[in-house]
């Protein structure tokens, strides 16, 4: 089943450094530099998250603002937001947010959103845990609804308003494509293919068997809503780490990785005394995460480290699990120093990216052509 | 009382078109051009609204997803929000978005926050108009406590969260200047002052001798609480509309400043059949506006709009009654064409700052050099 975009590449932000190793500032910067670098050679598109007052991912509560800025630095990327949590704004101020960004990028807006999973972000919003599954399909709806009525009306359970004009609409009409970021969630998977969402998975948490179970399950959802075949997209969240010598490479991302790992645990670690039936499982989180030691991760290839020659091999292995998709890639996750993010990018965009595309498993090496928006339901 | 800066110069920004007449992606692209020239010219600030809905203000809902973008594109303007409602979104949202845009900036925020005044605005929101002022005062202390604190924790009226550490935390430290958009409230003019926040004025709809007692109200407050005489700042928003000859700018300005004023008036309508205690005279407001002539404009100066040389008098008339302050203007109001707004803006800089500095009414043309931020309460 192969789709014309062949595997295409991205770059990823989950800022997980605090001020006591970078400050803020200078993380932006940095990011800011890495990501024009990143579209200069020929990456289609950059993402990141929005996350709150822990190392991981605390640098970015606001994903527009960062790419907002981006937007100006760049002129084909896609930017995406991976993603927008619903639960902690009103649907009038995201939806009339993201179509700012959406113009001041003159359509490049890939509207990202999740669900959430940090028990302290829930709990400082003071928005329940329980809810997070059904206030993120509500914003998800009202914010489309907002981007395609011109009168819009909204009842919903936890908003409600309107009659409303949104003001600016977007740019991509009749609206950004959405896509949704999704972990474990099979009900979430199933979901986001039924509605002609697109995808963004994470798997180096888990097995490439079930992440690909998933993806599985998302393809078929999106089949069977009568979607066109090939038009969904999957991307994959990935650390990326390359030198020209890829035991250099995996000895070097060995501490970054396991502080990447250690960040995420503080985020989590309210999971180990929390039982909400909406998370199943996530009480084992921390405990999976742990056992998900940097060699198996390497063993099992769910992360991109290595010399060229073996990213290639790694991209060819991913693509056996998953079909196309687009790697997402993480080059200055925890305290990657900037020379070596640029290092890594480099010896992608001039020889990893060359030699996919001479074995035919990348055909756009920019991978910029913007998809359509995904149609309305139902279609 | 003469102050070190003299008289300096901003650029502002109440987007007042609808997609009928200009698309959003271009009035940004245009803004952003406009704003980058006003820095290369020597004025010290950039500064946009917050509103939805409506042609007023519409295109802008989210000042800081714009200012991010013109952080791109300037090196040293301040950066103004004019002004953020803490009525509409959850105050952890707010003091972490304007920390991203103060490091993404390096520093160059300036955090004005608004009350809000249009009715239709807070009934979408689902907020009652009579809560706005103590939702804007809690939001306000909210924000500031987060920025301050290393461990926040907020038990207020209409938020309770914490402890929680905010990131990023701003670049300025203690935290940003706080300015406060106000109108006509004397209740929020000595609030203003009290506190140590700047302040942001809109002289245009009332008489200058009301506004500039509100403006002494906020003086004497500002004294009155200790807080160092000459260090508060006070910014008028003023139409300005320039060309090399007086008569063909007051001809040419008229049908754009009526076009501005019609949708005001379409913004604030409700108002008519509206009684809300603590807007107090709103249900004239409709009548103040209409009744606000562009001839009565014109006659009071409550608008820059002449011949180089005759907005060098208008602004030395303006300091008789305001003392030093500064002019915060809006080039591409309405439709105003974009190469009428850089006409306007080209002669402002070239003509009437030299010859302001020449009379020693602005001792420094760029007016960028970053005030201090405010001092804590109670200094």
């Amino acid at each position: 089943m192969k789709q014309p975009g062949g595997i295409r590449f991205g770059i990823n932000f989950v800022p997980t450094v605090g001020p006591e190793e970078r400050s803020a500032a200078r993380y932006f910067d940095e990011s800011l530099n890495l990501a024009a670098r990143a579209e200069a050679l020929g990456l289609g598109s950059a993402r990141i998250t929005e996350h709150y007052f822990y190392d991981y991912g605390g640098y970015c509560p606001d994903p527009v603002t960062f790419l907002s800025a981006l937007a100006q630095r760049t002129t084909r990327m896609r930017l995406c937001t991976a993603g927008v949590t619903p639960a902690f704004s009103h649907p009038i101020r995201i939806a009339s947010q993201l179509a700012m960004l959406d113009n001041l990028s003159h359509g490049r807006l890939d509207a990202g959103f999740a669900r959430g999973f940090v028990p302290h972000e829930f709990d400082a919003f003071g928005v329940a845990l329980e809810e997070s599954r059904s206030r993120f399909e509500e914003g998800v709806s009202a914010i489309t609804w907002l981007w395609t009525q011109p009168e819009a009306t909204w009842r919903g359970r936890y908003h409600a308003f309107g009659p409303v004009r949104l003001l600016p609409l977007p740019y991509q009409q009749p609206h950004p494509p959405i896509w949704v970021v999704t972990t474990f969630s099979p009900e979430l998977f199933e979901w986001s293919g039924r509605n002609g969402y697109h995808l963004m998975a994470v798997p180096y948490i888990s097995t490439h068997e079930n992440t690909a179970n998933l993806v599985g399950i998302y393809r078929r959802a999106w089949e069977a809503a009568g979607h066109r075949r090939g038009a969904e997209q999957v991307q994959l969240s990935l650390h990326c780490y390359i030198a020209e010598d890829g035991a250099t490479a995996r000895r070097e991302a060995k501490r970054y990785y396991e502080e990447y790992t250690t960040k995420l645990l503080q985020a989590v670690g309210a999971w180990s005394s929390r039982r909400v039936a909406a998370y199943a499982g996530y009480q084992n989180l921390g405990r999976a995460i742990e056992a998900n030691a940097y060699e198996g991760v390497l063993r099992e290839t769910k992360a991109l480290i290595g010399s060229p020659r073996e990213i290639v091999e790694q991209v060819a292995y991913l693509r056996g699990w998953y079909g196309d998709f687009e790697a997402s890639l993480q080059f200055n996750f925890a305290s990657v120093p900037d020379d070596a993010a640029h290092r890594s990018l480099e010896l992608l965009g001039t020889a990893v990216l060359p030699a996919l595309r001479e074995q035919g498993l990348t055909t756009s090496l920019d991978g910029s052509a913007p998809p359509g928006p995904n149609r309305p339901r139902g279609c």
